[in-house]
């Protein structure tokens, strides 16, 4: 029958078997792939240091390429009396292949082990959320050829302010976008290092090769201290839902303005009514919950990343079973990020835009300031200029037609920056696509023993 | 076919459909008893205002019965079609009674209902949570009695201190759950205030007996004004969840205490092996995983009520589908408290104190503090007698035989202590469990019609 | 030459001293006057107890009363090397008293010394936080008599939805307003309990009174176990802040609101030119900074009730030097919180409304909730009045006319509920200005002895 | 007489000026040294443009100049009626120089304006924390090489585990600190981009050349988008806090380690006298307070993080005053990190080790999975030699003499890693340093015309 990794031969509570296994069953399916990745790497090194025989080698990569394939069809579950994925995995192992499925758990712990399955699991995910900002910079650039021209008035303050542009708008996503994947490929350098071998904390006395794993899983660098390996759980971890915090109120900043634009007031923007949705109780209304639900996303997350925060923060060193909390938070934050990144791409693939509410609302004073420019132009000191400026617009003397022309240029900026940034990205994408191929290579490969 | 309350004819584009639904479905499973018996009182106030007929009530209240108890056994599901609890409750009735049913929401939102809904929950919840802080409170006071006695050194800044013990260690938590139960009861206080009737955050042009409401779901007072119904949502769901963030903070505090005098550095606490587990690699391992996940529930609480406050913070008033992501956190923080509860009252009453090393650990600086009042006592000023005596305690010249007797008086103090609070937790009990059936009578009688 | 109190001739690092001395002599010269006050009552219980001599009493209490009055009039400074308010105040009765100075300290410690002073600058702070949310609720009674009655939009999802009124909007955050006083009444109760006597969490083993320092401070109960004074003392301070957040995101959402219907889109709202502001560039702009300022300013009374959660919490029991750091997030929230109430009770008595544009948003759909209810009136089931109207909406065939009465009784229903608030208000503010008035006089009548 | 920059003749309401000027005049005085630099920046690149002529420009520099000096001398003061530094500084400007001072805002607001001062204020900030970072690791490496050999129990879930050594222990804080500076750097490199000329957030109609600005300022590249420069305000600080957060929180662990190690059970680490405080009542205690507060910092800086996560977030785009409030917590945590990691460094310079306690906590089980891994070495599948080696545990059946070796390779390891360490170190040292110079260097000349 199969048993806890730390049986002994005594019972457990079984209201403390409930409380501490908790809902690891549930979450641990995410993780049943990443872990037989890190076994199969694990294994492998074994089979070099003599740990295992070079013939039960390819019996227990069989069995792990097994599992993985019934998890990825979701049929593999993890019940509560074997606590986790690990045991889960271990048990199975035992049961395909006896002996040597208890072989493999030599010189790691399962501390160091859902490191490694964790790790992969973040390193998989960031890249996915990559591509998927890419796509959605994508679409905004595709709206924004489209249109990109139409005028609309910028805001400060929730005032107006001075000539905007649908263009200008949508290229301020487009670089924030790009900023964050910038920002997130350093995210992702920083989990790109091998924490397999650092067993529970403090190494393992047996010829452990953690260079030969970290090549089987494509790390580029082991991670030196095991005691370190420990320590940066929460550290690496709290670093992609910082990002995915990141990325999601970017999305937050986007559904805010397109959910003031769409009301009544505004009526800048408006969404197929396919996309919107109805009151239980108004028959007239048409709402935007899908822009109110991509707001309230961000705060899903954030409260994730808090939760992270609190259950990983404020620990002395090593090992705590504090640390099992943190997988919730983590995987909560990539969905989201996930689901919200496809959501505001479709939107902004198919939001509409009102040009003659955006026509109506480009008001004169919007052009004050160019006015005050035109006077600086000829000479004036800007403090001047405007403070004679401030007196034209009181009296309504401002003449907007010869004002109107000066706006083109700042769009045609928008419009060379669309293209920059767009070159940039595709750059960058080619990039994150090479490493997801050699990460996808490198498990793929590490089941197939070339020569055996 | 059932359909969307708010269904018009037109479609709904699938993506966005899956995206603003959600895990609503779920997580509404946990309201469909409270949604039954707001539509209970809400069906009877129509019948009195004269909306629905007096004939077709019992029916509608047979149906409602009917639908709570199919969720109370777990049968209840809501098709992601329809998107809510309230929905696939409207649409039960509708199916069971024809035109009844499409009379119900007369006078109401979803807004509204929601609320009512939740608070409903909220309110047997919170009941449910003081009578579970209350048992703990009993099983210290138990474990007092037996075990209060015990010398145990205090420590201030992690060093030894002053002399303590059991008794002044456990007083302590018991005091901490009597004074979070009274301030819960101020929580309870604020969600004792009706809010069906707010419809969508305007009222409604029908004659509603909002009084009449409140008195079938044994609320005290109408929530006066409509848009505030919307506006408190997150206000008094943030103080709910705040605490739970106290109590969880207060187990938290338990849970390190003891997993430090667990500790083998320590030594003054055991717990029997079936409360502790084992490692996958290390053999001679016995864990205290129960007490660091008691530890690291706070911060799961803690998670859930930043994630609830950004959600509902730094909106304008009124109604936003952003709040529907309240949902999760408050259920999420309400059940982890809940666990966490029973869990710490478990290990309260099983665990064992070592008073060898209690003993032992009663070293003579404790009582140097001692020392030094009793030259206080012969009339020297304390700065002085502290100075004198910091020599002392240098020179080791402090006999503490003469000065454990002046422990004993504190030590009585405590036990002291613990009688005054089992005597107002009593009373209090007594309240909070009056409450509890006036609550339960209310809910069972709203569905019994006395004269029809 | 004044010394730390715990000198005992060694030296400190100079560095250290700095780094934990911090900004604690700026911080503590607002809890002067409340350490004065809690020692007051300690060396009057003190000379009950025989500790200090009734010829000493006048002396201290004079001297006490003194170093109250320098610090109230802004010339009482702490030097780094006296580390914090407790020995800058000590040492100056040693110098001005010489032995009996030094007789002080007896039966307490720094410990529950600070907790002293900062539970009695929290109760006042907190009553005056209490009495400036009933003057910003009298504005809004005062605004909502005037111009209660003029229409407005009612939105749900930034979508015009119901009519509202100016009073209705009103109303909600004067119910809002009179709902957190009576919370906030809960969280004072949970401050009226004396720590005094706790020591340093340990008690004392001197003849000490603690009903007796609890009545000459006026607190109701005593804080029985000396540990729960130490542990209690983030839980009590937390209670405090997050009621500071839960007050000042009522402001936020207010100001949100305001901001709002500033914009040129809604132009609901006006603001005299004195309260607004300019911009640097562009010479048209008026400002409504204040507003944003307001809603800017509950961030950071929720930043420091985050940074009070993360010193306090997450620790074992008992004293640790961590608890220093509680002091700034309280004094910080607590000012940022009064002076935003100041703030926005100034700007509520100040802003004008737009009747034109009021009248101009109250476009025709706003009512079809109201015909839906006319069509339920005739018998018809909600739900199908609900389909029919939402034809006629779409046809525009809603008479509007006929329905524009309808809102009126809800207008109404908002007037009345304005009145019941106020009442209750008043009621409140009696019994919040007889707690004041009663622990001013404890205040006053601590440093007088009616016969010595 | 100087006027805010926006006068137009109006009057502002005390009370608003007050409350919106805020504490700005204060903080504001960090920021005129990089006002200064940006302004300088600008007004050479207006005088490229022609906007000023070449003539006013030395005059400009030399103002600029005399004011950044002045500003570093602390004679630098802000009048709340003008504001801020930018109104403090052009009010000089014109005062100084007359006309040429009301040319230099031409072409840029204040909004793009705070965030080039900001964004140079932190760029510098980041390069001396890094350097901060280092030393600390520097000192870190250099106890290890005198101390790293003493062996030390490593613990799991605070439970003795396997063994380790003080050499590992500190291994673990060289690699999170270097890992933490390599994550810096990408901070670093996301505020490598020029915001000036994004004007109020949509640039302006003047022949601005903003790749010269940046080239001034040193900056790699111009962020393109100006929306994007008032959107990613808040984006681009978060990532400072949140990686000062991350560096708070390694040595907060650090901080937590020492203070258990400190503690009376474990007895392992000493602190010079000089280093440690004293208790006002217990005349004995000799508290480890630095280390206490060291942990209590990293609360300090979550909750500015958290503070500014809330200033910023969930707003729509484009300037709104609410970012006032960013620059308070930026500074503090920026303040924060810096103290903190001078203290940290002083600590791990000067604490002793208590050999003799940490040999006697060498106990027998912590070799016990050493012992399983030699049944391993011997062909036994791990997990029976997991349960025999528990079975031997049991019976005190280890023989530990035979296995102490085995950790003297890991021990090895550990002082490889720190070498391996130290020279990544070094080299990403130079690369700061070189940075550093860069800047300076950048600063020093943009206020010399080589040739005019």
């Amino acid at each position: 029958m199969a048993k806890r990794l730390w049986d002994k031969g005594g019972s457990l509570d079984e209201a403390v078997q409930q409380f501490t296994v908790g809902n690891d069953p549930e979450l641990d399916l995410a993780l049943v792939r990443w872990d037989c990745f890190g076994s199969a790497a694990h294994a492998r090194m074994l089979a070099e240091a003599g740990i295992l025989s070079k013939k039960e080698l390819p019996g227990i990569l069989q069995a792990l390429s097994e599992v993985r394939d019934t998890a990825l069809s979701g049929k593999f579950t993890i019940p509560t009396e074997l606590e986790d994925c690990h045991t889960a995995i271990e048990s199975a192992l035992v049961e395909k292949l006896g002996e040597s499925g208890k072989r493999i758990h030599a010189g790691r712990s399962r501390n160091d082990q859902v490191i490694t399955a964790m790790r992969l699991y973040q390193r998989a995910s960031l890249i996915d959320l990559l591509l998927q900002v890419s796509r959605w910079c994508e679409a905004m650039s595709a709206r924004a050829a489209e249109l990109g021209d139409v005028d609309m008035p910028g805001y400060t303050h929730l005032q107006r302010a001075m000539p905007s542009s649908i263009g200008m708008w949508m290229h301020a996503f487009i670089e924030g976008g790009l900023d964050t994947i910038r920002f997130g490929l350093s995210v992702l350098e920083g989990l790109d290092s091998n924490p397999l071998g650092a067993a529970a904390g403090f190494g393992a006395s047996l010829p452990l090769d953690r260079n030969l794993t970290a090549e089987f899983m494509s790390f580029s660098r082991v991670q030196r201290s095991p005691i370190d390996v420990q320590n940066s759980r929460g550290r690496l971890e709290l670093r992609v839902l910082r990002w995915c915090e990141e990325v999601s109120s970017l999305i937050e900043k986007l559904a805010w303005d397109m959910h003031l634009y769409f009301s009544e007031e505004f009526g800048f923007l408006d969404l197929p009514t396919e996309l919107t949705t109805g009151s239980s109780i108004m028959p007239q209304k048409r709402n935007p919950d899908v822009l109110e639900l991509l707001r309230a996303r961000a705060s899903r997350v954030r409260g994730a990343a808090s939760e992270l925060a609190w259950v990983v923060g404020k620990l002395p060193s090593n090992y705590h079973r504090d640390y099992q909390y943190s997988k919730e938070p983590v995987m909560k934050a990539v969905a989201n990020t996930a689901e919200s990144l496809d959501m505001i791409r479709h939107v902004v693939g198919l939001f509409t835009v009102n040009k003659e509410a955006l026509a109506a609302a480009m008001t004169p004073e919007l052009y004050a300031t160019y006015y005050a420019y035109r006077l600086v132009g000829e000479g004036k000191p800007f403090r001047d200029a405007y403070r004679e400026t401030a007196e034209k617009v009181k009296k309504g003397e401002i003449d907007v037609a010869s004002l109107k022309g000066d706006a083109q240029a700042i769009k045609q900026r928008a419009a060379d920056g669309i293209d920059s940034a767009s070159k940039e990205l595709s750059s960058l994408v080619s990039e994150i696509t090479q490493l997801q191929k050699r990460f996808a290579e490198s498990e793929r490969s590490v089941y197939v023993l070339e020569s055996v």
